[in-house]
């Protein structure tokens, strides 16, 4: 949760003068997303998300962001849409951060995604992959394999205050992955961060995808990959074979998989663990005293990691062809 | 900023079918208000606000806070009104926690009032003061004079931690005020929490008042200390007397103050500067590591309590009838 800015009412009414949306009615700090400060702003011309972008997002990376929303939603995808001020621009700038105004999605995150949910989310993530084709832009993943090493050296003397020989099963781990991650996939526009805070739903029907600012061009499968482990685990981190057949099932209907990705679902997971396992450890070990984010726990991406090195092909996921 | 108690899916869907509020279309939670947890809820029927109260509110006072917003609404007050569930209840449970849900109100507060908006809340809560009249239920102030002592004695013996001296020049205060609080000013309900985040404003006019869990019967004049302290202070602790002004005279024009009002506003305001420095010395020396909270910083009050020993009559805010 958070709203790390806030704004004179002076510097807001500056802003939103460059819009064309009529009178604004209410603007609200929203408690969601850790890496901006969101507000949901009413205006009479609806309901909009306002975003100030924080240290943690990158400027130059936000054409990419904003313009793969406004392709993505020109191709049918239910995203959040960049309202264009009327200088044209969907870039603008608030109390000195980098600005933008998004439509507003009705919806609701699920906290406790059924196998209906992972279905849903499969078929919304391969029409996602396929409406990524054509758009302009193009942006590495920084957070895959090559990036993983580095971020782990950044903390890598404090890893065992967390769990007694995490650090030597860390590096092992960096060891193996980094000699056979699959290459040669097929790739594209990955979302990289599909959450279950970050899709929405109407009833059991999503109703929209939001937060693409992790968003890069990586495998396909790699997505795929990040949302078994964020969506098919049980609080116990055992995994839910029904939901994980669910998810890739669907996916495989909208864009079916080659047997290169199917074969390699077991190590795309295995690394996807690992990397939000570094990312939650740098976090966790990181935190500043009276942070208003409270950090996750590393170890749950720890446990998952830990089943992935069990599985074997993605028969252990419930699918097959 | 807060939102302190986050609930299942399952949870909130067997309370929300407790209403008649058609289908549910978002729920957000929102940064605002620091004692309860509130969601931003959209729904077939509207918009509405969800608080679950946590707890530093006392759930028997509930029904005074929530029966009196149904009062004040009916009254013509634009504050929220509580939403009745198909039981006829407008308290429920969600998470544990008591819970309601009261209509969304449009309007942004102002981060910086100017003299005009100090004028419409003035004449705002004047109105409120009269439209209180009749109201059933009764709540003592517990953050009266006689409350401040037993609450500045859970900390005093850190008040010097904060600022040498401060804990002497309370007491010293304490003695003063209990000595010569007036007694018998008119009094009724009051919000007695009326700073400007509770205030919306659509363009130059208030669009209604929020927030009345401090609420309680009390002198009327006490009110306007409050807001006095609140609204008409500059950022470095001068008094901005065209404001104190606009204040006093807009709520002097709806309910005509007495001779004694007018007299006792000084020991008022210097009451409730008091106030809001223990209130905000407890919760600084208190503040838990790692809270949510940032604690709002007690010396801001010293100040204007300083400011306050230094006026000998309401001339001094620039009231004069």
């Amino acid at each position: 949760m958070a709203v790390y800015t806030e704004f004179t009412d002076e510097d807001f009414a500056d802003f939103i003068a460059g819009y064309d949306l009529g009178a604004v009615l209410s603007v609200k700090g929203i408690a969601e997303g850790v890496e901006n400060s969101n507000y949901l702003l009413a205006t009479e011309a609806g309901q909009f998300i306002l975003t100030l972008y924080e240290k943690r997002v990158e400027p130059a990376d936000l054409p990419f962001f904003l313009g793969l929303m406004e392709h993505l939603a020109g191709r049918g995808i239910t995203c959040p849409l960049p309202v264009h001020n009327r200088g044209g621009n969907i870039l603008g700038r608030l109390a000195d951060r980098p600005a933008a105004i998004v439509t507003f999605l009705q919806g609701l995150s699920s906290r406790r995604p059924r196998a209906g949910h992972c279905a849903e989310l499969g078929r919304a993530m391969a029409e996602l992959h396929l409406a990524g084709e054509g758009f302009g832009l193009a942006r590495p993943n920084a957070l895959s394999v090559e990036g993983w090493r580095p971020l782990f050296e950044t903390c890598d003397t404090r890893a065992d205050d967390v769990l007694k020989g995490l650090g030597e099963q860390i590096v092992a781990e960096l060891d193996f992955l980094e000699k056979s991650w699959p290459q040669d996939l097929p790739s594209g526009i990955i979302h990289a961060d599909l959450f279950p805070d970050n899709v929405f739903f109407l009833g059991d029907r999503l109703s929209g995808l939001i937060d693409f600012y992790f968003a890069c061009n990586d495998t396909f499968a790699y997505d795929i990959a990040i949302t078994l482990n964020a969506w098919c685990f049980e609080a116990d981190c055992s995994l839910n074979v029904t939901k994980a057949r669910a998810l890739i099932a669907a996916y495989d209907e909208i864009r079916p998989l080659t047997s290169a990705e199917i074969a390699a679902l077991p190590i795309l997971a295995r690394g996807a663990a690992l990397r939000f396992l570094l990312t939650r450890l740098f976090d966790w070990l990181t935190v500043p005293a009276g942070a208003l984010v409270v950090p996750k726990d590393p170890l749950e991406y720890y446990k998952k990691l830990r089943f992935h090195r069990h599985v074997t092909s993605a028969g252990d996921y419930g699918f097959t062809r």
